[in-house]
């Protein structure tokens, strides 16, 4: 079934169909290529799975498709299809024996991450992998200051679920400095998430 | 990048673009309901998430968007775009802790399960996995005798390797009696593959 946006807001796809951001280039510092955050982890994502580190890819965007041509000694070409909502978060994969599932969001505010980024159905997600014993979490950008945090999904779930009775709508920055995990750039792999993740196996194995 | 099919063939998308195969309305045995082994895995998994038992999801085929339509006060309409191939395996997920991996392919031959079915990509993903101690393996159906097997990807990468050394180019029935193990159709879910599953991590276990 094709979830069709309510307000007829358009769906911005990431990386293919809008005009590339145009690339900065103050290249003096790893945090200010002008990448975004998915196209980041996606390299940081090649780089491991290069390494034979861990094998975590980013699920492509469902679509609901209409109509197909298929024209002779040629590929098919889709000719009418909608944007889907993922029923899932948008990365997953295996590490060290261990199932990761997370997504990726980013915000533009400066003190507080609004938890409107997040969907229901992707909690829902979250809850269900916890419940399997995944390792699930999100990673979360202020596009201003460039700064990133890993926040474990059970944290997130708390907030969601205040603010589902009368809470905050945001996480504050203040908040995340003590209960996330700051990431930091690097050269390779540019968002190293992974060591993050060791320490959360590390609580795990305690 | 787009990967066309190079011999201008078809690119058959299971279930939404093409009229529905006739359902098969013998609903005296589970075995002749007329799914597709893919609407069955897919409820299965439905089944299995409902229950409780894991988190098990089919990918999204992958799109190379190409034009996007963005029509005032309704949804986004892509208007030209094309199928590429997976990356990966079709589905994954988490089951106890355990991160699953696997294919699944159906035949119409008799007595052998043809490699061609299978891409050196998935081939690749599959190493990858295991490696990262991942539960990684393939449900193949014989559309015929709608007998259903499930082989661990250690084995088919063996057959595979051999194929390159201009061993056979399929797995016979024969064989797959012996290496993989027979699932059989049951009401819900229908393809009770966990059970396999949990015998697969008892292996490890010991």
């Amino acid at each position: 079934m094709a979830i069709r946006y309510p307000n007829g807001k358009t769906y911005v796809n990431s990386d293919k169909v809008l005009p590339k951001k145009q690339l900065n280039n103050r290249l003096t510092s790893f945090s200010k290529r002008g990448m975004s955050l998915e196209e980041d982890l996606n390299a940081s994502n090649q780089y491991y799975l290069a390494k034979g580190n861990a094998v975590i890819h980013k699920k492509p965007t469902p679509i609901q498709i209409v109509k197909v041509d298929y024209p002779k000694r040629s590929a098919a070409v889709i000719k009418e299809a909608y944007f889907r909502h993922a029923s899932t978060t948008d990365y997953n994969g295996v590490y060290r024996g261990y199932y990761l599932d997370f997504e990726a969001k980013e915000t533009k505010n400066k003190l507080s991450f609004p938890l409107k980024n997040f969907h229901e159905h992707q909690i829902t997600h979250m809850k269900q992998c916890i419940q399997q014993q995944a390792i699930c979490f999100v990673i979360m950008r202020f596009t201003t200051s460039e700064r990133l945090f890993l926040l474990e999904a059970e944290q997130l779930i708390t907030y969601w679920n205040n603010q589902e009775h009368d809470g905050r709508k945001s996480i504050p920055l203040k908040e995340l400095e003590k209960k996330g995990y700051e990431l930091y750039y690097e050269l390779s792999p540019r968002i190293p998430y992974l060591k993050v993740v060791d320490n959360l196996i590390a609580e795990l194995q305690k």
